[in-house]
């Protein structure tokens, strides 16, 4: 390793130390669109996952379902651009502001994770699938 | 209890089991001013705290620090007002849209709980203080 990556790595562990992650080693990390001010998804970050972030100024989250890092629209295309990175006041939740590729960020097709909505009657579907999931995965979904 | 108020507890209980609760029994929720899109703050709920929630209209949190409810506003006036309640496609985070009392929602005193940012030099504060906390409490934070 070269200096200034040893440097560097050094620098980005110093951002990781001040999160305050759970007794798995994870926090939850929000993605809102840059623009828009929309809440995108939220899913979860360790450590490596955040400084991944950091160094590749995209949305990097770990995966709890499969047990590794996600590089978010490493699949279906749909990369998250970081825009700007916040910690709480506790330390223990990750609010970023992203470019969404593509305009989705739901595995489902949809732009965003958050369309079951209560009404009057019950949860409710309020939003259209914007592109079929078998086409941005295959038979993989993420 | 009257028929009409049990019918009601059904009703909120069949909600509240669509939920993916983890197994602590909770879930994150996210705050987020219904006309700004300003993300306020991240807590969590359990199924009693969604159903006062729905319930009452207003944000009900589980305090996880004091294992009890948390009516967010109850001690600070900060009040967070229900406007639209969703969850997501794994239905095991909730996002609310809520208008909030006295534009503070941090026990900081400051507009929202992401006042801590990443820039080239670091974590940096980056938002004011616009109520003393002890004017706020007097010695007893949220």
């Amino acid at each position: 390793m070269e200096v200034d990556e040893e440097a560097a790595m050094r620098d980005i562990s110093t951002l990781t130390d001040s999160v305050s992650w759970n007794e798995k080693g994870l926090v939850p990390a929000i993605a809102q669109d840059w623009q828009t001010g929309e809440v995108l998804m939220l899913a979860w970050m360790n450590a490596q996952a955040l400084a991944c972030t950091i160094e590749e100024q995209r949305a990097v989250y770990w995966s709890r379902s499969r047990g590794k890092l996600w590089r978010k629209g490493e699949e279906s295309g749909n990369v998250q651009h970081l825009k700007d990175l916040r910690i709480d006041c506790d330390a223990d939740t990750i609010l970023m502001k992203v470019e969404q590729v593509g305009g989705i960020a739901c595995h489902t097709g949809r732009a965003n994770c958050f369309f079951t909505q209560l009404d009057e009657t019950g949860w409710q579907v309020c939003a259209d699938v914007k592109r079929d999931p078998d086409e941005m995965y295959g038979k993989n979904h993420e």
